[in-house]
């Protein structure tokens, strides 16, 4: 069986930062297939990461490994912990980078990763990825038992992010992601709009503008036309035919979104 | 024998849409080799993807596997198509991406890719790279024949791009990209320019600028000046030596470009 | 073993002249690893190509071999070497891009890659990444003797690059790059602030702006404070708390950075 092992920082696309992470893994497993999962995160943005690990990281065979480096309070007391969550196992600071995910399917295993015998012999105050978090993962990939990483994790931290309204006849959400399209991707689940009619009784609205009805498919509207639809990975989004929403309509991550229906 | 995987799309660098394509070939094909080829298209421009498959695909090992995901008409009746060219295989939309590969050279093979059992189990309306191409392919790789994907295809999409124009003394182009040095590499063959002299009978014009002679490296002009060669995949391009010939001299893709010789 | 392959290029992410180098690479050995180190030097960036080698590819396994195309000389008489230095190997221009590496280690061997039987049989005026390093960096992961490549070298190329200045109680550096959340990373080598006391008496200059002390890690300060410490690659750097120093500050490379202290 090949073991394979996911990244996903804030270091920006390019970044050297990546290829340290790489290194050690591969000092320690040469045999391991590594995976950039998304390098492009914001700088610290743990909510975006969240998001991010929730959509991806399902994808993966049973076993994978995804390592979470999005981690503002490197050097403090904050936890690196292990998880497993459905067949997915995480490398990460305990910040919330895995609070998406433990909302559909809490974590069956939460280890906090405390035993220096696993890590780099020599630890730096600013980058526990490449000195904790990436020989911890690269270990795990060698069959290294989760267990002998260090105590059961007490504390779990599940951030205080805003949620979706949810209200008869009305959601309101926000735009979380913006994608290469320009598309507005909010935190609306298509399955709250299971009820919903997908004609003209249903309105979405976000900053001034409006768009009525529910469809499948960008193709499904004409050019320049904005449209709403539940996107492929499930949640519901703005979109622009052939165009960028984001861009034309002056749409940012964070702008309200609100569902009403009749 | 390691398979290969190349992967071209317009999710823009850093998305992690890219990661879910190479979540659902690693697990039907652990072992295969992914390559990124780029996922700096821009967004759903299938001109620019076409060129990108054409000039770079036919530098890989024979029967690697090429997955292109600009996919405007995703979930509309647009076709899925698996093309063999040379010795390089394709899976991707019908819808022009392979018509440059095409022109110098006819696919031997064209099969619509339309039998489900293939696919991954549930398909979304907007992601078929990772729900149909993405399957497809990682089967592929593991030598699944391509005639169970489907009946052969009997309308290969060829769009009606603008040609170089061809006259006695006169070739008439366009810049179709820009490079990260900033050189303006145009659709002008060298091997158009065969009978051409190099010396400075020769004169190109790319919007009010001109420049004499055609050379053969950036080293045998001095710093700073406009000069044109015939680049390293045998297109004629423009370039500032030491610079970048784009943002000093305002040009963008598509910008006319005409030679001239006595 | 897994031989190891890293690629550091100014080609830009998302360039498909990587890709081209990675299809050169796979033809000749399919089982190779190969690692993007970086994409995103500056075009002709020399310079912070040497950087970007020396801070990260001591971190790869004994033995990887580093291709680095920053290569503005690409068709001239500059010459192509193979390096051992450490147990690290390099295939790049003999332009500077191994005198960082250099400084701290000379080279245990130096070649010049001259001998065009281990190149790609036809090669272009302008890619040599593709058509000659490529291919060596390849041939030598399958087991070549880098004394097959060509002679000794005799004339390794150190360029002349700003050095710190350093006076008793004082040292004078520059921010040489700036990472993906804004830090300014200095030239300034911990190990010379040795001697420096790491409280109040010490005094870091940039530009107009001041900061007192030297801390060990960003959540030692409170958000938004700018602050210095030595950071997880053994340099100076300056960094704003939870934010950007080089967007707040308006910083860019090359900046003037002073350390006094009493």
């Amino acid at each position: 069986m090949t073991a394979i092992i996911t990244l996903t920082t804030d270091f920006g696309v390019g970044s050297p930062y990546v290829a340290a992470l790489k290194a050690v893994i591969l000092g320690i497993n040469p045999q391991v297939t590594i995976v950039d999962l998304s390098h492009a995160i914001p700088p610290q943005d743990i909510e975006t990461g969240a998001w991010t690990l929730a959509e991806t990281t399902p994808w993966f065979p049973p076993g994978t490994i995804h390592v979470a480096v999005v981690d503002p309070g490197v050097g403090t007391k904050r936890q690196i912990i292990y998880a497993q969550i459905g067949e997915q196992r995480y490398v990460c600071p305990n910040n919330g980078l895995l609070a998406r995910l433990a909302r559909g399917k809490p974590p069956s295993t939460i280890i906090v990763v405390e035993r220096p015998e696993f890590w780099l012999p020599t630890v730096s105050r600013t980058f526990h990825g490449r000195d904790i978090m990436a020989p911890v993962a690269a270990r795990l990939s060698l069959g290294l038992d989760s267990a002998e990483l260090g105590r059961p994790c007490e504390s779990f931290i599940v951030p205080d992010w805003p949620e979706v309204e949810v209200l008869p006849g009305k959601l309101s959400g926000t735009v979380r992601t913006i994608d290469s399209f320009g598309n507005l991707i909010t935190d609306i689940e298509g399955a709250a709009l299971a009820e919903a009619p997908t004609d003209e009784r249903l309105r979405v609205e976000c900053d001034e503008h409006e768009t009525i009805g529910l469809f499948k498919t960008y193709g499904d509207q004409p050019e320049m036309t904005l449209m709403a639809l539940v996107g492929s990975s499930g949640f519901l989004e703005l979109a622009i035919v052939g165009s960028s929403a984001a861009e034309m309509l002056g749409i940012r991550r964070g702008t309200r979104v609100t569902v009403t229906w009749e």
